[in-house]
C-alpha cells in the first residue's frame, strides 16, 4: 500500500561526527536517517523498541544518499522522514535533511525488511502496525 | 574513461560496529567502503593523504548500498573494491563485501567528487592521479 | 580557579550506538560527553564553535569514565555536565548520566586544553570565556 | 592473580575517525583498545566471541585515557596491550598507543567484569580461560 506520512525532527551535528574535511562524515548521515524513522513511527504511535521486545526486527536491506551540501559542525539540522510505502515485509522510507538556511543537505530512501527474530524469515508487519498506518493511505 | 582497477582488502568487525541486532550496524559499512577505497587507492601510489595535502579533497557525493546477509562480530570480511570510471570530476567505486563462507554481504557503489580546498568548486583529477590510472583504461 | 556551573540535557541512545550485548557501547559515552559540555558552554554564552573559529582548540587530554549500570537502545538519558576548574591552560569537566529510572549510568571526568591553532601550544582562555565563567567562582 | 601477558597489534587510522581538528576522535580510542583487547586474548587462545556464546559477557566498567600526543589519519599506529590482572570477577588491561615516529599517542587502562548472561550478575571467570592465563602470573 502506498502511504504518505510525513514528520520533521532536529538534530545537531555533534563533533565526534565531523571528519578532518570540516564535514559531517557521509557514513554517520545514517544515524542521522535512523533517528528520523524511529521519531516519525514513535509519532504515529509505534515504538521500534517495542517491535523488537515482540520479536520483530527491521533491518535495512537498500539504503541510497545524494548528498547536495555538506553538513557542518554544530549546524542544526531538520530531518524530514516520510513513510511511502509498504510492499510484503517491506516498508520504505525518504528523507531529506535541510539546515538552518533552508539548504538541502541530503536526500535519501531506505527500504527496511520485517524479519522474524524466531525463523529468522521475513514476515508480513503486524496487524496493529498496519492498521496505525492505513489513516495515511494515498491512492 | 571507463576503468578496470580491482584490489581487495580483509577487515575484521568490530565490537562497537555491531548493534543489539548482533548485526554490524548498517551505516559502518561506509567506512568498511572508505577503508576499501583509501587500500585501492594507495594499491596504486596514490596517498589519500598526500591529495588532501595537495589542497584537493574528494567527498562523497551519491552512496547506494544493497545489504544481502547480515555482517556479524568478528567476521573476517573481505573488501573488493573496483574503480570503474573516471567522468570529469567525479570518480565511481564500487564494492563487494564477502565473509569467510563465501557468502555475499553487501554490494555498494559510490560517486565521489574532486573539489579544490581553496575554491571549494569541482576541479579535474590532478595529471599524476589520472596517468596512474590511465593504465586500467577499458573500453 | 575553582567554578561552580551546572547545566543538564536530555540524549535519547541511538540504535547505532548499541552493541550486541543490547547496552549502549562504552566508546559512545564520550560522544555524550562532548554534547554535554558543548550544550553546558552554549548556556553560559561561549560557542565552541565559535572559539575554534577564532583559531582555539580544546582537545580532551584526560578522560575518565565509571559505567555504573548499562545504558539501553532509546533510554532518554539526562546528562548532567558540571565545570569544576580552569588551571592554566586546563578546563575539568565532571558529569553524571541518569536514566528514566533515576538510576546512574555512569560518571566521568574530563581534562581538556587551550590550544593555540597557529602555534599548536597551550594558551590560557580567552578573556571573555574567563568573564563568563567568573560569576561562578567558589572558595 | 597479577599477570603479565603482552601483545601488539597494528591499526590505521579510518577517515571516518578523525574530526574537524583533524585528530583522531578521543571517543574512538575506545574501539582501538577493544580491539587491542580481542587480539590479545585471541593470542592467548582465547575468543571473545566464543565467551559470549558460553553466556558470559565482558562489560567495561572502568575507563581510563591519557591522551599524550594527536593520532592523524592514515597514521599506522601499534596498540600494545597488557593483561596485568585478574581479581575475582574482574580484570584489568593496560594499553599504550604508539606512532610510526615511535611517539607515545596514548596510555590507557579498562577494568571489565565477567557477568554472566543468565543471571546479569558477576561470576567468576570459566577455568579454561583462567588456565591459559596461569602460565603469565608473576609474583
Amino acid at each position: 500500500m502506498k502511504l504518505n506520512f510525513k514528520h520533521s525532527n532536529k538534530l545537531r551535528v555533534r563533533y565526534s561526527e565531523t571528519d578532518q574535511m570540516g564535514y559531517c562524515y557521509y557514513g554517520n548521515y545514517a544515524q542521522y536517517f535512523e533517528v528520523g524513522r524511529v521519531e516519525t513511527l514513535r509519532k504515529i504511535g509505534i515504538s521500534y523498541k517495542q517491535l523488537e521486545e515482540r520479536g520483530i526486527m527491521l533491518p535495512v536491506i537498500d539504503f541510497h544518499v545524494k548528498y547536495e551540501k555538506p553538513a557542518k559542525y554544530d549546524d542544526n539540522l531538520t530531518i524530514q522522514t516520510k513513510i511511502i510505502e509498504i510492499k510484503g515485509a517491506k516498508i520504505i522510507f525518504e528523507y531529506t535533511i535541510i539546515n538552518e538556511s533552508n539548504e538541502t543537505i541530503a536526500i535519501s530512501s531506505t527500504t527496511l525488511a520485517f524479519i522474524s527474530k524466531k525463523t529468522m524469515r521475513p514476515i508480513t508487519p503486524p496487524k496493529d502496525f498496519i492498521e496505525l498506518l492505513s489513516q495515511y493511505i494515498v491512492n
